[in-house]
């Protein structure tokens, strides 16, 4: 079985010249089969606010109402999702750059309404990793903008984590995937403000232990429980670190 | 050889709710294989006003920069597009939005400053039709935005009827290409004001007689200089018609 690495990028990384190049370069090194997914949302709220439209957010989601999923189909799957396929190709990699809707490959649905409206925003019913697949084999490297759609002709703004997750399990049918989470710190900190305290290794049993022990808490159990989501679903591997080390051999490896 | 239709749509038939409706259930009912082309400059001139950047034509071109080439960026690869694949999949269409950059399909250069400057406006070099092909013989169905690439991190934006004919030419090498332009006149018209003069059928000479005697001026001559400029690149016929009629069986057949 080939390997492949799933990446997803967070944290404003692809939304800042300098970041966006250094990453890109270290994306581009990567030998083998490859995907890129990214966020988007600190521009979605610089240019919502530029055309007078306010973000609300509640617990880190986005509210997306129409006015808002406009926005966010445009900056995620426009601005910043074709400003990266450029700059790949200018760094001789074959990027293609998809959003849920194209070839019909990441199909959802609207999250119901229980205590929150969270308007046009998605949860992921399936990926066909089937086209996607053929387009790996022959060395185009998806960039994955975080929107799917709900086959009714609808966009829904959906969590970057979820799709990269949904991606990396999918794509487990056919390759060794290792997803590796970006984010701004080096790895699951055991000391919040310490960045040398970086935990090399986490399994099921440990991460029980830490989030009794109060060590892992807050917006990192998630990120976490995201993770072993993904090796449930047949994902060799998943590594949470910073964007400049794409290579794997530092941050928190998570099986 | 199999027959495909390229549908070049502009005038903002994809920027109307209604009009894009019923474009796409035509589109959506036209058999085989087949390409859509778009633009999306009324839009883009909106949201640039939105965000207070003005837009500066110069002989129907867009002054576009830098400002103005992240905002078409966004407009034409992610909204204008990504709404329309969304509404293709709800129609049973399998499309993938795609700009130059993707898969490094159109390649352009930025057009070099003579009398006036363009900025990141694109001039083609060259369509790269094998991924396309692989792609619409899975019965994929490729949805085009109007902008290239200049493989060096830029996109650019170009004109779509160019975009069209171009990516047509393309395919002229592997299927037998049906070039259709729609605008808001039902074909090429006799007399300006009268929609039921519409020129069934015009060939080289018939043109250049049409010319001479003024019957075509102004901007018709480009657009079917343009016609001519794929019927020699090996495209089978270019129908300009209203958008209305995606069967050919009105408008003008040029040949």
């Amino acid at each position: 079985m080939d390997s492949i690495n799933v990446i997803k990028v967070g944290g404003g990384i692809l939304e800042d010249e300098t970041s966006t190049a250094a990453l890109l370069d270290r994306f581009a090194a990567l030998p083998g089969r490859k995907v890129l997914v990214h966020g988007g949302g600190r521009s979605a709220t610089r240019i919502a606010a530029q055309l007078g439209v306010e973000s609300r957010m509640v617990e880190g989601r986005r509210i997306t109402d129409e006015p808002m999923l406009r926005i966010v189909t445009m900056v995620y799957a426009g601005l910043v999702n074709k400003t990266a396929v450029a700059a790949l190709q200018a760094r001789g990699v074959n990027a293609l750059g998809l959003c849920g809707a194209d070839m019909d490959i990441i199909r959802g649905h609207k999250r119901p309404v229980k205590d929150i409206d969270y308007g046009w925003v998605g949860d992921i019913d399936r990926v066909d990793a089937s086209m996607l697949q053929k387009l790996i084999d022959e060395h185009v490297v998806p960039v994955v903008a975080p929107l799917c759609h709900d086959g009714k002709g609808h966009m829904l703004n959906t969590n970057a984590d979820t799709i990269a997750r949904e991606v990396a399990s999918a794509l487990a049918g056919s390759y060794k995937v290792t997803l590796t989470f970006c984010f701004e710190k080096p790895g699951v900190l055991a000391r919040p403000d310490d960045d040398n305290s970086v935990i090399p290794h986490i399994n099921k049993p440990l991460f029980t232990q830490l989030k009794a022990e109060g060590i892992i808490s807050g917006g990192m159990i998630p990120k976490i429980d995201n993770a072993f989501d993904a090796l449930d679903a047949g994902v060799e591997k998943v590594i949470i670190t910073r964007a400049d080390n794409l290579d794997g051999s530092h941050g928190t490896l998570i099986d």
